[in-house]
């Protein structure tokens, strides 16, 4: 009937999508207390800063402290972002990260130009340099990453062959450099994917490219994170981002553009529901949720917070028979 | 790769399901102003009020001041709910409305129990009469429905083949008195169903009743109500109920149990962008959200009421281009 995957590997997103969007100031303290807890919940991999200009992103000016004042559980992986060489030399210096080179493309010009004022020219011309920099410092490159690969505010529908050939040229200029991305991710930065287009750039990446996992990275501005999800599942993607409580938006806020990752817990309770193992204490994930939303001091989007788990029903209601 | 229907029917029950769970009184012009905005999208089927006990549900008080006060669009149908004979004929009484007659069985004993505090047994019993009901006041009998068909708070989970017997034996009743069932609805009253769970029951009722329709009633308190509504699409599903801007709940509440329908204009807009018609004004729906959230006076969780129509992005790109 479909090809589900056993099991899902997760990137939790939710301090660094999160707290980088706040208008309020969040104390140092409270970002990481939220990483240690999310922690101990069985996720293998929390980005939980960005290095960026303080002066555009406030919210993200305390990322060496942050990542200084962690309690790192053996075996996750710690990430950050960055955008440009300073930002990486930053989070390299910081010492305690897990360091990835990641290759990005953006499959729509006009937010290529709007992001970061380049045009796909001179985009694809950096990306050699970039490959030799992550070389220099030992740092390994396993991923390529497709920005607005389902469709863009500023540009509209984003044609799937497209995303096909800019895979193809990312993975080209990394074998020219020696290199091998193992993971392709695709991401649907607008919420503009469906159900039915999941499948089609998902089947069209894959038939192009059998020999890499695809990763999601879906947000749920339109309503259609989890279901997005869902045919990413069905086409057997066992590579997500997401972010606890559906941090890093709010639904009822104007950013329409950048809103709300698909919820981690709301996610990991489709997968167990379903048969999927995350690794992923989901009660314990849920108590991450609720304290993320004390931390930002409104409600944030995620369903199951609320709803509640059923395997935790479940048991009570064993319990009670 | 699946079989998507074409078109679907929504049954919208924001109005009935909305008002009747918020805690703060609402004005009965104000519930009159929204359904007759809603009779301007293209709708055909607007579930409006519920005849109930006015002790037990004093948000649905005025009824029939309600049904009175709406300026009816010809083609809409407005419909009520009732539990009783007594509600069955207050709404009978009120004139204006669509009267179509429903059997409901539970899936749950226990959630049976508490909500009618009946056994299975005294609920099968009482079927003939209602249907002889429905007959002396020239109702026809169109629609089955079971109530907590994939899972139960207080039961846990619903094996599908007990659905399906259910089903056999409302049809098998119907049909003792001269009925024919054309339309089975399933409900997913406490929100249990995962996608593979809605394909898993939908295709067992399906495989024993071939020839009615299947129509989705869908909760959205663990976040999975359009990934469950593509599942449905996907098993070729063309009815469902929703609620406009997700009213019936709210995801920051603790009624769990009973919060929040899919969302009317998120499964509008999920179902344009894959190509299946619904007859419905999305823009002019979406107004309708804002509405509703302005009415009850705190924020709804639909996400396309903030996130925006893709549609309408589209032709403004096209218009500057």
């Amino acid at each position: 009937m479909n090809d589900l995957p056993k099991e899902i590997h997760i990137k939790e997103e939710g301090p660094r999508e999160g707290f980088q969007i706040e208008s309020a100031a969040i104390p140092t303290s409270h970002k990481i207390g939220l990483v240690n807890a999310l922690s101990q919940t069985g996720l293998k991999h929390i980005q939980i800063v960005s290095f960026v200009n303080p002066k555009r992103v406030p919210g993200m000016a305390d990322a060496e402290a942050v990542v200084a004042g962690i309690t790192p559980v053996p075996g996750v992986h710690y990430t950050g972002l960055w955008l440009n060489q300073q930002g990486f030399l930053r989070a390299l210096e910081s010492k305690r990260l897990h360091m990835e080179g990641k290759l990005t493309l953006y499959a729509s010009r006009a937010f290529l130009k709007r992001n970061q004022n380049r045009t796909p020219e001179e985009q694809l011309a950096a990306q050699p340099d970039l490959i030799r920099l992550y070389q220099a410092h030992d740092v390994p490159i396993t991923t390529g990453f497709v920005t607005a690969a389902f469709g863009c505010n500023f540009e509209g529908d984003v044609d799937p062959a497209y995303v096909v050939e800019l895979v193809g040229t990312m993975r080209r200029i990394a074998a020219d450099q020696g290199e091998d991305l193992k993971i392709i991710g695709l991401g649907d930065t607008m919420a503009w994917a469906t159900p039915e287009k999941i499948k089609r750039v998902v089947g069209a990446v894959r038939g192009a490219n059998p020999d890499v996992a695809i990763s999601l990275h879906l947000h749920d501005t339109r309503g259609m994170g989890l279901a997005n999800a869902y045919a990413g599942l069905e086409m057997g993607v066992a590579h997500f981002d997401a972010a606890v409580a559906g941090l890093g938006g709010c639904p009822f806020a104007k950013h329409a553009g950048a809103a709300g990752n698909v919820c981690t817990e709301d996610l990991v309770l489709m997968c167990h529901e379903m048969g999927i193992e995350t690794g992923i204490d989901l009660d314990a994930l849920i108590e991450c949720a609720a304290m993320a939303e004390q931390i930002v001091g409104h409600p944030l989007p995620g369903k199951v917070k609320t709803g509640g788990n059923l395997a935790a029903l479940r048991s009570a209601l064993r319990t009670t028979a």
